[in-house]
């Protein structure tokens, strides 16, 4: 009955056994893997009980990460090979945090043995097989458990989310964006073509792989565009601003690399579905926008409203699940520009999976989050 | 009449005097002003005998810039105030690196002295001085010169430029977003209209103040916009643009500050003026696009086309007085995509400033920017 | 009874009010002044009930530092100006987070109302008004406090800091040298004479100020020494070294700025006090470091021993309130050479500070701190 | 008769082909590698005539570093196999960009050839092969030539440098070591026992290569040290500096990464060899200090002496061939500090490779490197 062990702001060990989850992550020796490790270690309600990597087996959390080493926890677990059955006996949640194509395989003997699954890949954010293949350039893997993922945007998809077996965490950038756009798109308040999202990424975004285009010296004051045009984020990004907007529709998106370990800015180029021709249309547009975000996100514990003229910053977002938004209507070419910020690897990965967690096992939203 | 000691690649000094030009430096001490003074110690045919400051009068190039210190010139030369009588003793050509409004002062003087000018503010650079108040907010200082001054971009005003007294050197985001669109509107191309120019740039394009914003920490791991949605420059870009396409035109542009020192990096969104919605217009649009570029810079020693599906990036420019760009036609959007990447210091400022000085004084364009 | 809910890693919230203490956090703007906020904000058992700032009076914590906007607190508390008198009311503890000499002023009246007092500044570190008058060339404004107050450093003096009214939190270079060498020199394991520690810091210890060499084009791609031979740091450092070696010593202590937000690392050169000459000796010796420091630190959460030959990293650290420190002996020059990490906002300052606050009121050393 | 050509400050092209030198670099794939090609496409009197790398065979430099793309002979040159004997038709001198092990193998061919050859590795920098093998690990590839070797440090060597055949061009630690050192030591100021070399590098000193600890994420924000206590630059300091006070010593150096990309800060503690127990005897230590190192070097064009008090800063060097060094004696602890700043690839490696090609070739010695 009492409600306080709930409150996120003050989070309660569970009084007994039957309120702790078991989590386990697959595949965390990446940038997410590492971040979903740091968010579950302080999480007030779950309890991290396997972490799997083939070439981290054996050793702890504490000697592969040693920024956690002083989270008793992270001295005791040790990481072990992945192996589905193993893991559905440890863990009542598994994460996925596997690269696209493999994390499929997992998914299917995990959710047989009756775990959940929060899948971070790409591998059940489309609902179709075909738009799948299209865009990662081979067959998908398991199309039949397609229709029962769930895309995991907790602000739109809460319900979908609590119940399901299966989540599919969004991509980082289709978060940046789709978050901004979703309520404009839905009250219809601009047209759905001729969006343009142009998007800034940190380093850690490209994963952790020996690769000489992302050594320090390369990277560091160098600013480059890249995946141009077809990025593979930009299926599911379609797909959602589509279901918003009520039909198909396509999309400019352009992403960059900047030299920073984390975050997005992404600034987004949209037509007002009406006149703004005159200054009295402008204040009426940009009243329905505030509230249209206003709105939607009343609720959102992690998205941030800045409202017209404020600017986000990444900075104001690093190390937080938060995303902030603000924007801008230029009189002169009757333009609006969004801009979003966020942590490509809290709000854009981990966060945003630990914030399905919750909804999953009715924990409050924003629990482990703050 | 051996052109030997003309070639760029090779300068030789002067063997008499008069092909020495003496060139001083009015406000040497922001990022743009020390830039200056690197390439003109090592110009071939420029001696530096004068550069100003209130701040550093009577300290030495070495003391202040302690990077120059191996040069001997350096280390003879004192800065002193700036007094435009002394100056137009001293030196036949001055650039003024000054904020703006302040430029136009000195102008007068030295230009009624004999001088020539090398303006890198923003006080000469429009042609109209209505359009200078919108922007700027004060009134014109000095009208009359407008007329006279030629705008520095030497790919397209070389003959100009040679001719005139007075340079307006280009800004750094102007000639970022100038040079790759200028061919495509001149040939008619791509629509006038809609075209969107998102630029990120270095933190040296804010300048060398004490400005909490500007701070390493408040800069470093930070991504944000600014100055939306009518940066100063705008003027300037459309004024360009709109000679290039012959019909007034109007822009939507959005600068970002990103973590480096150096470097604009453009991302250009623009329509084509005829259809590519089949692969074989595509193919007929991409090669006038490439026809254009390659006309329009085929004697440019400092445009560096990289054609369809090649991307720029800041680090191969940094340093140098190029600019470098390629394109990219979505066939999902019908947009093209025309990204650039220059040295804001260089290319974007003093390095183009350089290249006017070359042009007035007939030494070849790349003399000392090699 | 029952421990549970002070288990610093599964904190809870104070069944009843008692157990939650009132904070306050005086000169909340800078950046320590910011991360004690965010510790707060984040604290089990510790409730924010006041930040001050001059500045930013009347102004939500959300509204001066956007990064915590999603904490319901930070949308609630607003900055107010500093008074004493108010803060007594207001607060069982207060930290200060002010220039030194300014937080002197603070803490008599704060102390006489009744308030625990945390200082973050110099101004209580050093037992002797001369010393302090030597190093900070003025004199002490409030000597008869020196002896009441108690040097912040929980490893050594968790007993006094629990009882005292007066916490003098040390500096952050200071933290990084003493807790590797503390150990050592109790035990008599090396000479306290000829001691060297060479020190890396980011450019936040320098604090937020707009200064022009701490611009970010200023301090990016630049390596260099500061404060070079007698830095205001030395006083509290060789003040600890000499008290832990039971006779006065001198250090050498040369602090470098390098460009990283965050983080110090600390190099110390000793000299074993007994023979290193064998290989018999020199294991015989590791091995009593290696006791020593265990030993020392058996009990500290926040103390990270890495052993002889592994060496620490700032990235291990940073966001964290651990120290991390490794060692190796060199057998051709026969020194012991011990290598420490921390974050110079965590446990270089904000984070020691609460990690007093949890022994001042009895919570586990850790709240708030995992 | 005329020495205007050869003024370095006005370089001149060779009126003939006689004055010319064609020089061709093996390895040219690093970041050495690429600096020497920067240097020498611009030297006034090299003509770079090939450049090899197995894995770019066939492209153009302008292809492989588009940075030097506005360079007409970058556009030109194109990369072929290395081939000693081709190599030795075409180049007059080769510089070796090599790994250590693999510089030998080509060194005996090119000079069996009539090559002179400057060799960037660490191959030809030792005396003796037996320290070779101590610090390298494997047998010394070319023992014969190790006498003829001349170590390629042009403030100390400059006869037998243009004298040699094979250059062994110093590492870019012991040269941020010696040249400070040196003259001290020969000078008997110092004792040449108990010095401790503290060093910075920014991340290019690791070369260009696939290595997860040197990706973006893992340098930025990242401080730490490395190569703990034997790093094999130790072997040449300490020959040259023994040479250098005319008996063995042994150092201890501590080199760190810290995330720059070029530079390479080093402090030095020393002991005065004389007392400066007051404050006459200080003044008098400091200023055989200051005389000592003024006569060394006050022919030298590239080291900047900064005196007592002033502290150098890596981004006053980066980009230059120049080492600056400045001093401070601490009347707390008797001892000297002595701290250098240089670029790690310029005076670290390929600039000072180029001032022994000038020597060599009796060009005058800051031709192309200022």
């Amino acid at each position: 009955m009492n409600e306080t062990p709930m409150d996120p702001t003050t989070p309660n060990v569970a009084e007994n056994q039957a309120l702790t989850t078991r989590v386990a992550v697959v595949g965390a020796s990446g940038y997410s893997g590492e971040e979903l490790v740091r968010l579950l270690l302080g999480h007030p309600y779950a309890r991290l009980t396997a972490v799997t990597s083939r070439q981290y087996a054996g050793k702890s959390i504490a000697e592969v990460f040693p920024r956690f080493a002083s989270h008793p926890r992270a001295r005791e677990l040790r990481f072990s090979d992945p192996n589905a059955e193993l893991l559905a006996r440890e863990a009542d949640v598994v994460f996925l945090a596997l690269p696209h194509g493999v994390a499929a395989e997992f998914a299917v003997p995990l959710m047989n043995a009756g775990c959940r699954v929060i899948d971070l890949s790409a591998d059940f954010r489309l609902r179709s097989a075909a738009v799948y293949q299209e865009f990662y350039g081979h067959e998908h893997p398991a199309p039949a458990l397609l229709e029962q993922a769930v895309y995991g945007l907790p602000e739109f998809y809460a319900d979908a989310i609590r119940e399901t077996l299966l989540v599919a965490s969004p991509g980082c950038y289709p978060t940046s964006i789709l978050l901004p756009l979703i309520p404009l798109l839905r009250d219809g308040l601009i047209q759905p073509d001729g969006i343009i999202a142009n998007s800034l990424s940190g380093v850690s975004g490209a994963g952790r792989k020996a690769d000489l285009a992302l050594l320090f010296v390369e990277c560091n004051e160098s600013l480059r565009p890249y995946g141009i045009p077809k990025h593979r984020h930009l299926s599911e990004i379609e797909q959602e601003l589509s279901a918003a907007a009520g039909r198909p529709l396509v999309i400019q998106f352009t992403p960059h690399l900047v030299p920073v370990n984390r975050g997005i800015l992404t600034t987004l180029y949209v037509q007002p579905a009406v006149s703004v021709a005159t200054e009295d249309e402008r204040q009426a547009f940009l009243g329905m926008v505030e509230q249209s975000c206003t709105a939607a996100y009343a609720e959102a514990p992690f998205v941030r409203i800045l409202g017209e003229g404020r600017l986000p910053d990444t900075k104001n977002v690093v190390g937080t699940n938060s995303l902030e938004f603000g924007w801008k209507l230029d009189p002169r070419t009757g333009r609006l520009l969004v801009m979003s910020a966020e942590d490509n690897l809290v709000k854009g990965a981990s966060g945003q999976a630990v914030q399905s967690l919750n909804l999953m096992c009715g924990f409050p939203e924003a629990a482990g989050l703050l």
